[in-house]
């Protein structure tokens, strides 16, 4: 079993990779549910629903998130009707929020949700969100208190961020799945999503860090920082205000407690040898990740193949090694 | 002022012609919710809807309900995720219930939401629901116990009826206002709906039937049976369950309490002398209304407005009847 957490659009390409490259059965995608948000009424998990529309074959590849082919008409209707319309759901996507929201309604839970739309999306792949309770990522910034899509898409990111929190999760518990699948994990692969906005409100859901720490998987995270910069979005930034620097060593530092190797770009490698080394850190409970480089960009499907399969190769090196 | 009785497609072929005749301040249109359903989780009126997209010149011709030019991508994917599809909701119409439905949750009336929702779509005539209370007309059908929608759309009112209630009328209020147009109205006219499923809620609703026998205003009902037979719907079978013919008499019948003047289509004119003597009924209290005889097939927009004007001139006879 290959466990996979991720949040965001990038996190979505490396899931469709190793969807290539692992049986469905034997896959399972942790989901951050930090930025669901209520709009129109309705309950909108835009991480979950990346993973699900990605896996499915429905993703716009234009846009990266949202449906292949989809139409903003009943959007624009909004917007004449004087509701919000800075967060753009589509008239297909609608259907997938209007069907989670009636099942949550029912009482459903939200991974039985998740795993009632997974099915009839045809996809095998287990997909978890992280929590069935409500956890929302809430940021201090310049412009005030924001949800994480006020800060995302509202302001488009464009605002200085003091501090990051994630309400309601002291009192959540990880969904169920979640903590067993860590444990009977053969590796564990952080997608290259933001270490504090996509796997923060993850790692938050207490039992779940804890789980990473004691689990006998190997555990391999891909860099979302490129050169010194994030691939895509506010990581840098965020990593940055949250005391970690916004380069490889700050990816490691931010999984330190339990990550084994750490995937980075080829653009990289030089950076590996300004490590700092194990014994500079305080904590001696920290791992000292080790570094293995290729081509993390995913432009392509056969990208996503090929750095899905690496990953699945470095795990078998440490199991190679451990024979 | 002039008050609407509405409720069903024909009704609101003639309150497009009174909007043609009379000052849009001057209109008041009284609308059946017995037909309103909660669909996807969202609060649809859709005999409200019709008048609004019908004042508001978004109704579709077409149909004859919905938003003119519409697209049904979300309702098709929404079968595909095997929620029910009978009801057919719009991309451009989603965003009225949406938005209903949030200003609802919001706390407004059902009064307040539809006063919104006029503004937002540029309307000044005054549209107000019968009850800002739940009133659900239910009929007991050889398929059993229904909904009016179930019984309409998704039986397409092919279902032997055996009776039909009102859940709810006994404890609702007439919504705010609608006492007082009927009080204050100088005429008031009934649309050619069905006077048991569209016009019975409305009368369902306690003092809404009283205020109609008191008022000094001049009632007129334009009847939707023409030739023995509803114009459309089943008028027809639902009048002889509740043990009036389907005749102009039958509708006659319906509205004895209160009504002045019916008028009927020119086809039914030879009709009349069929007419019950007022002494053979026996409740003395009942008014014997005048009949006039005109066309009352609205196919087009001077169809409507030559019916509207119509039903003023015959309010104008009386008044100049009284002078």
């Amino acid at each position: 079993m290959i466990v996979v957490f991720t949040g965001g659009t990038g996190g979505t390409k490396l899931v469709q990779g190793l969807q290539q490259v692992v049986a469905p059965e034997e896959l399972t995608v942790i989901v951050n549910t930090g930025d669901d948000i209520e709009w129109w009424g309705l309950h909108v998990s835009p991480d979950v629903d990346s993973v699900l529309y990605g896996l499915g074959g429905l993703l716009s590849k234009d846009r990266g998130w949202g449906v292949d082919g989809d139409s903003f008409r009943c959007l624009e209707r909004m917007k004449q009707l004087d509701q919000p319309g800075w967060f753009s759901l589509g008239d297909l996507d609608l259907a997938t929020h209007l069907t989670r929201t009636a099942l949550l309604r029912a009482g459903k839970t939200l991974s039985e949700a998740t795993a009632e739309l997974a099915g009839k999306f045809g996809i095998r792949v287990h997909v978890l969100p992280m929590s069935d309770n409500r956890v929302s990522t809430i940021l201090d910034t310049a412009k005030g208190t924001l949800t994480f899509q006020e800060y995302f898409v509202r302001e488009r990111h464009q605002v200085e961020v003091q501090a990051v929190r994630f309400e309601g999760a002291e009192g959540a518990t990880p969904a169920p799945g979640v903590i067993e699948a860590i444990r009977q994990a053969e590796a564990i692969a952080f997608a290259p999503s933001n270490p504090v906005t996509s796997i923060g409100p993850i790692l938050a859901v207490p039992g779940i860090r804890e789980a990473l720490r004691s689990t006998p998987a190997l555990i391999v995270a891909v860099s979302p920082i490129v050169g010194g910069a994030a691939v895509s979005g506010p990581a840098g930034q965020l990593m940055q205000m949250n005391g970690w620097p916004s380069t490889i060593h700050g990816v490691a530092q931010a999984y330190d407690d339990f990550l084994d190797i750490l995937v980075i770009d080829a653009a990289d490698a030089d950076a590996i040898s300004t490590q700092p080394s194990a014994s500079s850190r305080e904590d001696s409970s920290n791992k000292a990740a080790r570094f293995l480089a290729t081509n993390t960009m995913m432009h392509t499907l056969g990208d996503k193949r090929n750095l899905a399969a690496f990953l699945l190769d470095a795990c078998e090196l440490r199991q190679n090694a451990g024979a």
